[in-house]
């Protein structure tokens, strides 16, 4: 997507450990206008009209699939990272290895809004090696929900999760693939 | 909001030690159209076409400050709790005590998404005894911007946060005080 690309072109900044930062719009500061349009494009790429839920991960996944959320008309659910003592039984619950805070995280989510009627299409503003989507999608297989398909902002290319679930069969779709992101800027991948 | 209390009454729950529930539509699944409408009644209570931010803490507030911003069409910031490697120098924080996960908080904010120059509108789910808020109003006031207002959701009244923050001239507005919940159910505040 030529917006979004654009606009990593000119905000995002990289930091030594190849950490991608686009938080003047995606995940710190966020501009939900703009996000407006990629849960337009999401809605060109996947058949959102038959979607029941949308699932995210907190925190960041969640100001996107809000907006994907408002603009579709159907419900969103954010997993949450465990450690609330205030979600009680009845739980989906999927580890996963965070890399941003380098350590072991589980994915938790009331069984009460994801069921085995919903078709789930997952939304997150990022994606590197692949952990978190790992996550959401053994939520999904543990509802026995359908899979629509995973919509994600940006993708790092060069680390490789993205093509590992694509390898997979999962119908992922990602707006802008970062392929190489050094002191000579940011190189996408051809569409 | 008339709206509002009827959801809480149909969908909200009591827990033991006076937790209230209302993760079915506001904050774990998320009726994001719903939210509009909550959106729009914080528009008739504050001067929003002045506002330049809006401002949040993760993660539960960051559906509902999502969708104000899609509608008002200003950015909205999410403060976060600090943890992550990711967020370098130039940070706004502040300390709170986190009753739901028991311990001391700090929520940090780059200093790049709030200046002196913004009019922010603070925006949260749930107010319980309102140190989360706290936290929200020492950012605001460590960058030097003007406060439009403060607006919440879901205030727990019984627990006096918002009434304390009223007394010191905060200008909050919560658009359902539940003032009490128990077996018999929720006794919402006369606005």
């Amino acid at each position: 997507m030529e917006a979004l690309k654009q606009r990593i072109r000119q905000e995002g900044k990289i930091l030594p450990g190849n950490i991608v930062k686009v938080d003047s719009f995606l995940n710190h500061q966020v501009d939900a206008r703009f996000l407006g349009q990629l849960a337009e494009e999401f809605a060109r790429r996947f058949d959102v009209s038959r979607a029941t839920k949308i699932l995210t991960a907190e925190a960041s996944g969640i100001p996107l699939a809000s907006v994907c959320s408002y603009c579709y008309g159907i419900p969103m659910v954010f997993a949450k990272k465990a450690k609330s003592d205030n979600i009680e039984g009845g739980l989906y619950r999927s580890d996963i290895f965070s890399y941003t805070y380098k350590k072991k995280v589980t994915l938790i989510c009331s069984q009460n809004w994801i069921t085995s009627e919903d078709k789930v299409l997952i939304i997150d503003d990022f994606m590197a090696n692949g952990e978190a989507m790992r996550g959401l999608l053994e939520i999904v297989r543990q509802a026995g929900a359908e899979l629509i398909g995973v919509g994600v902002a940006v993708e790092k290319g060069f680390q490789q999760g993205g093509d590992k679930l694509r390898q997979e069969g999962v119908p992922l779709q990602s707006l802008a693939i970062i392929d190489s992101a050094n002191e000579d800027g940011f190189v996408f991948r051809e569409e």
